[in-house]
């Protein structure tokens, strides 16, 4: 089974969040490779996370091969470096879903909600790739600490795209790291989740807590097969 | 400690959520007066709403005299009535807190986040009142039947505003409706609560619930003095 399982490409491997999320990834048993600026960087972050018990051991290198290499493609890089990620990337994902997390923080304030004049990050990133690949954002407030240590994470993931079975192939990454990915709409619904991060800073700041997250209240129970 | 209270102006007062905010807080004892575009039907459904057990009976006018009438004025209208109330009651708000529930929906594709160009619509608000008033953004994500039942509702409330202190009296206002309110930030953060409830929208309709809410976690105990 776990031949079937698609390679999973996280530009931006040796981050916080890229580094957390191959990590269990990799303890599900997921083929993934690290992406880096420096491959020797990737490949020293790819031993670190090297699963137990026969599951294949992630891979590192630059950022381009790795694009290359992944079935889908994860962007978890600083919203500085968006724009010229996607321009190196931009060949290797035809035809592939890549998912966005970037948060368009813009520093010194990154409690402050600044959207993009595009609206969204992930929208800017559909916007340059076009027709190329399927984008499907998601893990904005996902707390990478959480995320790193290996216990239950009390957040939900917004995942959203503007095709519905991209949106369903994100959430079941989502559910193999143990947390819930919900159909949360399309690409344009990505300024909510993105917009929520500074509002987590915040929180996180004024009640002096560390990794708030979200969760939706209602009886979600079995998607509507004919929703949206 | 009944006299005390401030008397709360509900701009758009016979609509669903400006109603369900209203009976809650005449139930809490608070003085109100319901704004309407027809005094007639203001005073119609503030007789409905009247609260049992000798606690002030709600008032119903027209929104530019509740507005003067108000203490704070909680402003509960669609978008597309925003710009035109903001003109009827400027004169009216000056000094006063000005609680703003506006969701920027743009039918038909309301689960579809469609932000103005000005980042929110509490944005637009606070831009357009200047210093006269103090905006806070508030009660983007409740879902007004849920609100008018009497029973608890799962819905944090996010509150947004420039100044700590107005945040802190509406805070007081949504647990007098028996929700947690959190400090959310600047008034830019609305950007996130009114994005927020198009996906809320797109969640109802693609899980078939009503009334999905959200919820802030983390061990958020008490404010820090210091925080912003």
């Amino acid at each position: 089974m776990t031949a079937h399982l698609p390679t999973l490409a996280i530009i931006g491997g040796t981050g916080a969040l890229g580094n957390a999320l191959a990590r269990r990834w990799a303890g599900a048993g997921y083929p993934v490779v690290l992406g880096s600026r420096s491959k020797e960087k990737a490949e020293a972050f790819a031993g670190e996370i090297s699963p137990k018990g026969g599951r294949p051991a992630p891979r590192g290198t630059d950022n381009a091969t790795a694009a290359a290499l992944g079935d889908i493609v994860v962007i978890t890089v600083p919203f500085a470096s968006h724009g010229a990620i996607l321009e190196k990337i931009r060949e290797a994902v035809t035809g592939k879903i890549v998912v966005d997390a970037t948060v368009p923080l813009m520093p010194p304030k990154v409690g402050t909600v600044q959207l993009p004049a595009a609206g969204s990050a992930a929208g800017m990133t559909q916007q340059a790739l076009g027709d190329r690949a399927d984008v499907v954002s998601a893990f904005h407030n996902v707390a990478a600490d959480k995320l790193k240590a290996s216990g239950p994470v009390d957040c939900d993931v917004l995942v959203c795209g503007n095709k519905k079975a991209a949106r369903q192939t994100v959430i079941a990454l989502v559910e193999a790291l143990g947390l819930r990915g919900l159909h949360a709409g399309p690409i344009a619904n990505s300024a909510a989740a993105e917009a929520l991060t500074s509002v987590l800073i915040t929180i996180n700041k004024h009640y002096s807590v560390s990794g708030a997250g979200v969760r939706i209240t209602g009886e979600l129970i079995a998607p509507d097969p004919g929703g949206a």
